[in-house]
């Protein structure tokens, strides 16, 4: 007998992941906007979780490693879920995301975006499983608000029941 | 008796906006393209009125501060609305952006890219009321076009009627 | 009497364009995301049809002029469309492009990004038609997966039928 797949909410608490409180945009936009049914989501940073201000800053390249660069794109999949989770009423009724976009704060040279990147989109499909990952781009770009080290921005689908 | 909210193009008229005259593009793309309801609108860079040039360039961070950068992205907001106007018919017939992306050049350490995009944010604001604003990403790039600072994209809902 | 349209495989076949096989992502995406009717496809680089690997690296600015930077960004178009065709069954099936987004690796003071952007718009032009071309941006960005030079990502429409 086939185990039933999780819900992404059961998925979280198995993961030990607390999805940070709401917060008002700072600046004129809304966190996410639904039409269609799909969320549009802002561009989310890694929040530290204590002082709310940014917990990781520095640019790929030079301040952080590689494997800094993707625990810092994981914790901005946690703002970003977390975002999408106060505005819709719960991710069980999020589908998935069927876009994401990771921009890195990366030096000239540096080229492993997609493996920073990984760490939002593995986060993803533990939460909505990965035959729902999203279709992606990384890019590497030159600063990001607050010096912050990857910014996320995606769009999901939400259940149509 | 709540005082009627003013129209997208009753709010410019306030504001004192004239939308630039409609320019085919220069290079292969459409300004914009409406598909399922929602329009996409072209990247857009702040236009010189008089001389159809570019109205802004320069880094912020360094050639531009943060209060030249929100003027910038301001009025590229202004081409944005202008292109949109042009190919729907009207503003009238646009209920407001559901998402807005903000490009500020930018130096490695700038890090007030929300602040600029806010230029933009806030005249849709204006236009459109508050209660549309648009979900957002503000992101620091390395370069625009022709040296340009801030530049534009999004995607608007069309009215239903 | 006019001369009937070419379907988009006709166009390729006119054009000598043989489309990539498809390559399982090596990072945690899907190469293409369909819902609603649109195709968003992941972000796309120009491959080196022996080697697989990338075709051109560099930066625009410094390591590549503005005509190879041109042929870079056809050549990531090539892969978008491989992409595609393979997610979809083919691309007859397939309008064309709503919108495009061309992120281009460009020192600071490299502003030919429309131009540069332009040899992936007018491959699109040439298999779905002009009147088909999608809204677009280009963007100059600090640096790109792998040292590549051109990365496009888009989202098209699927025909009804």
């Amino acid at each position: 007998m086939p185990v039933a797949p999780s819900s992404p909410s059961q998925a979280l608490t198995r993961l030990g992941i607390v999805l940070p409180a709401p917060r008002a945009p700072r600046f004129s936009y809304r966190s996410v906007v639904v039409d269609g049914g799909l969320a549009y989501v802002s561009g989310a940073l890694a929040i530290d979780a204590d002082s709310g201000g940014l917990a990781f800053r520095g640019r790929l390249g030079e301040d952080l490693d590689a494997d800094a660069g993707r625990s810092s794109a994981r914790q901005a999949a946690v703002s970003l879920l977390g975002s999408l989770h106060h505005a819709v009423g719960g991710l069980d009724r999020v589908e998935g995301f069927v876009k994401l976009v990771g921009f890195v704060r990366s030096t000239p040279d540096f080229g492993e975006q997609p493996f920073v990147v990984d760490g939002a989109s593995d986060l993803l499909g533990d939460v909505f499983g990965r035959d729902r990952l999203p279709a992606r781009s990384a890019i590497g770009v030159a600063a990001l608000p607050g010096q912050g080290s990857v910014e996320l921005e995606g769009v999901a689908r939400l259940r149509r029941d």
